[in-house]
């Protein structure tokens, strides 16, 4: 086959764009340490500071309070810990609530002991249940600590988004704290941290078309900070230690700005694709069961599941047709797991699902070709894998 | 001044080589996550995995032992902690002895507790003390777990070769555990994990060559690892979390094959440009006083004493002249704090010294104009310093 491959796993990793890419590359030339006091590191540092005013700017926060990482990954250790500090004094969480189907960086609690991570469930519909996390909250025992809730602004599977102005209100009545993982919305939604009621937002670079190797902890204020994760020459402010991988950051910084910018107009455009290749598989395939479609989703991403077709098996066939989308998330090295997204919306997930995620990139001409290869697996599939 | 700027601070960030550019420029145009089951993340994943062959290799180590970081911070963060794994078994470290001049890194302690970290003296001559740290050793309480050491193999600020091959044999003969920050010694000497008596190495992309925002944490074997630091998707093996940042490890994998060849001879032609220049300085000013001179160190550093000049000042003046050298260390954010290096030899740290660190770059032409910038910093000293 010699045609093009089609890239539709954004949501996995978005492919670089040519602003950061330049930004990037044109940084490489600037070398020099950061904390150097020399003309070399006092350049670079120039460098990390206008990146970090830029990805301010893209969650609607001071520039004062982005505390860059090295990923999402981090970032998320990193404020999921009982051990925060308000200005000096110590300040205690008892128990992190995470609602089930948050990405895996959140779920596994980061520094929290496992009996301290609670679940919030989700509704059939795939968002958040905010009645069950007020029953949790209400029951949340003060005495161990203040109640700290992580809930995701859009799923990395469904792209649902969910209701972060209403959790952010019972988490505020609680006195509680609010972590949004906004990996997924940067870009797509408009963010403010501000507005969102959040405390901390997390944002990656590589999921905006930034490289790789950088993220950050935005926080709304100052003055509440998480225990350092990562100690050594206190770099960050102290928060967070470690050469600051300026090239990636100045990418970082593009690739934020790009995503500040027109985001409805941008994302309308890629949900009118997004919509019509939905219309297409639903044409091709009636039985498709496209997870999420009657709620608020961003724009690029659709999650769906082929009776007869188990999901693994449809990533292979995909593959093999040229079209790259993904089993669920893509983590933990190759391994295809059930998804704990599709089991928290109460959906069988021995089947599991497909996520298509396209981009800015992303053409008519391969929502076409798409559409025909999912009508080939899916009429494929009615031959013999209702056999199997 | 329109002589080009001289780069002598090596040892807080190398310059990319061009082999490391290539390589992470042209993994950037592979897009992928490694962890996605496509044909583009399996290519991704390739890539990782290439380039953990290459790390292992220049550490002596089995690239099954290798496991991947954001930087040499991380890794020190993630290995020092009292909480491990034998297998399935959990292992308790009970207190982490660090030597004085250790990187801040190493001795903030990571994930012990500030009351579980204890310091080994090091020598007048800047070489750990091994009988201080056999009496330590010797008092440690077992009932707490097993004693954990951390000593650098070569220092940062002086460049001086730490006896590594003694501490672990006292490490050894008391049933603990050593961490050996390899960070300065990669591509100076030889490295072998084995041979070192090491259970783990750490070392540092940018420091070698190789792009900023990669390291690694190589263990002896593969039974015994830390508890993660960062948790999430289960990458590397599930002992650290996040999206490999593929480019930097291609890029790190180019400086690592660098590092490992030719140590010697590249060695020896710099450290005979280093020791032409220190002996320019010696003449220039024969007050001058050279730290670690008498001892063994890597070729590359020269960390020195201008009696009647502060390190902050002399900084500048060198700066101003062209010549990017570091007063001790560079981390936290630009401060120039006092060496812990020179406190713990015993030397009066409030004058502080100045720190050249050279590489494969450095020309003879760039050694005989520092030698000549450093002359007329030492003479104006002489009549303007002491007045002060």
């Amino acid at each position: 086959m010699s045609e093009p491959r089609i890239y539709m796993d954004w949501n996995a990793t978005a492919p670089l764009l040519t602003e950061a890419r330049e930004a990037f590359l044109s940084a490489l030339d600037l070398f020099g340490n950061p904390s150097s006091v020399h003309g070399e590191g006092r350049a670079v540092r120039a460098m990390v500071e206008s990146a970090r005013r830029d990805v301010a700017k893209l969650c609607g926060a001071q520039s004062a309070s982005v505390t860059f990482t090295s990923g999402a990954t981090e970032a998320a250790n990193m404020v999921l810990t009982p051990d925060f500090r308000m200005g000096r004094t110590p300040l205690k969480i008892g128990k992190l609530y995470v609602s089930a189907i948050e990405h895996p960086a959140i779920r596994e609690g980061g520094r929290f002991a496992r009996e301290d991570v609670c679940e919030i469930a989700v509704t059939p519909a795939g968002v958040v249940d905010c009645v069950a996390l007020e029953e949790l909250l209400a029951a949340h025992d003060r005495q161990t600590g203040l109640p700290m809730v992580a809930v995701m602004l859009a799923n990395n599977e469904t792209g649902i988004v969910q209701p972060i102005a209403e959790v952010a209100a019972i988490v505020r009545a609680h006195g509680g704290m609010l972590v949004v993982d906004a990996v997924q919305a940067a870009g797509r939604l408009r963010l403010s941290v501000n507005d969102l009621g959040a405390d901390f937002l997390i944002v990656s670079s590589h999921k905006i078309g930034g490289p790789k190797g950088a993220g950050a902890l935005i926080a709304r204020g100052e003055i509440m900070m998480p225990s350092p994760l990562i100690r050594g020459g206190g770099q960050e402010k102290g928060h967070r230690s470690g050469t600051e991988n300026a090239p990636a950051l100045a990418g970082f910084a593009a690739a934020a700005r790009a995503a500040a910018s027109n985001v409805e107009e941008r994302m309308a455009a890629i949900a009118a694709m997004r919509d019509r290749l939905e219309a297409e598989m639903q044409s091709s395939a009636p039985d498709v069961v496209i997870h999420g479609r009657d709620v608020l989703r961003i724009g690029n991403t659709s999650f769906f599941s082929l009776p007869g077709l188990k999901a693994e098996t449809g990533q292979i066939a995909f593959d093999l047709e040229g079209v790259a989308l993904s089993a669920g998330s893509a983590c933990s090295s190759g391994k295809v797991g059930q998804s704990h997204v599709l089991t928290a919306m109460g959906y069988d997930p021995r089947q599991g699902g497909l996520r298509i995620s396209i981009g800015e990139a992303t053409t008519q001409a391969e929502i076409e070709r798409c559409a025909a290869v999912f009508a080939k697996v899916a009429a494929r599939r009615r031959s013999t894998g209702q056999a199997a």
